[in-house]
């Protein structure tokens, strides 16, 4: 039994242009936050660091619409749909100093990224194999993770507050999560399926939100913070 | 004999410096204010271009900096002086829609780029060809231009806003560049000199500041606008 699912399938299909729609449009914000938060950062090479993830971000959000396009989709058609809720979460998290910004992107983005990354494997192997790519390590990781434990060493103090608000972003994303699905029929789909293709099931999506909560205490962790 | 200046010549060399320094930092900003201009952009596919090409800045500022290295002197070091001025710059002509963002960037960038790539002439051949290279076209000139011309056809009532706003960014722009050379020893010292090197001139000065009005007015007349 082939139980790779195909593009050809229009149900999966939705559901595939969906996510890719709503990974690049998150790729694109990615890129505007990232080259805004700029402004903040203490000294000017921290700050072409910075940038230069940003540029980093918007060369992945070029592939995913490079893809769409190959899929005879419209990119700004796929993506539609979801600037609202991005705006949303962009606005309930906004970050109000530079180590904010950077656990923003550190907690908050991977957050998101763990989320998109365990739903590639069940896709079919290209579109599976792309997200797999545009959402790997983009270097940040390591820059962020260094700054914000240089911060903590200098002034423990900080370490409460940022606590607080990686708890605070992994609630945000929980809550823009289920709004994306609710809001989405076709991710919907992917997971609930139809008589014909049975989706991936709701035990699955129990079993990536496990996954998910795992990594962000690690990474709270490796931050010395408690999750 | 040899004209070529020489950058273990003290005094060229910290001109030099100074120029690399003060283009440097204004391609860091300008990488800056056209990722923050992608906020007003009317449509996705004009936010990604438009922040494509904040990425190509990005690109020429990391060859700057990398140029300063390998010269030897610190790139924060380099910049530190402008960065009041190009503050200054950026609040004087902060552009209050997405048009005159991209009025901004065509005539206002471009005026400084001409002045540097006219001294760029006069420099040693590798700083020289260094200037001119991340002085070039950046693809940003059609991009801008193109929307222009469509805002114009669109609503002419636009233009004559948009004839004054490029006036006013024109004498923002010489008012900048003369506090730029008042503050610099260094750019003072390229162009005055000293008994043992004689500087470039003031006529030549001056025949660079005819150059950028003759180039402004054609730009502003590529727009059927009035300089």
């Amino acid at each position: 039994v082939d139980t790779q699912p195909a593009l050809d399938d229009p149900t999966y299909r939705a559901a595939v242009l969906d996510l890719l729609g709503i990974v690049a449009y998150g790729e694109l914000t990615a890129f505007e936050r990232l080259a805004g938060d700029c402004a903040m950062a203490p000294a000017l090479s921290d700050k072409a660091s910075l940038a230069a993830l940003a540029c980093t971000e918007l060369r992945h959000y070029g592939q995913l619409r490079d893809y769409l396009v190959e899929l005879g989709a419209d990119p700004e058609a796929s993506m539609q749909p979801y600037i609202g809720r991005f705006d949303a979460w962009h606005e309930s998290t906004a970050p109000s100093d530079w180590l904010e910004g950077l656990m923003k992107a550190y907690v908050g983005d991977s957050i998101a990224a763990d989320f998109y990354r365990e739903i590639a494997q069940y896709l079919d192997e290209r579109t599976g194999a792309m997200l797999t790519e545009v959402l790997g390590q983009t270097g940040y990781d390591d820059f962020a993770r260094q700054r914000l434990l240089d911060a903590i060493a200098a002034d423990p103090r900080v370490s409460g507050r940022l606590a607080l608000w990686g708890r605070r972003l992994m609630g945000e994303a929980l809550s823009q999560a289920q709004a994306v699905a609710a809001e989405s029929r076709a991710l919907e789909g992917l997971f609930v399926g139809t008589p014909e293709r049975p989706g991936l099931g709701l035990n699955v999506l129990a079993e990536i939100f496990t996954t998910i909560q795992t990594r962000h205490t690690e990474r709270m962790a490796g931050l010395g913070l408690h999750a």
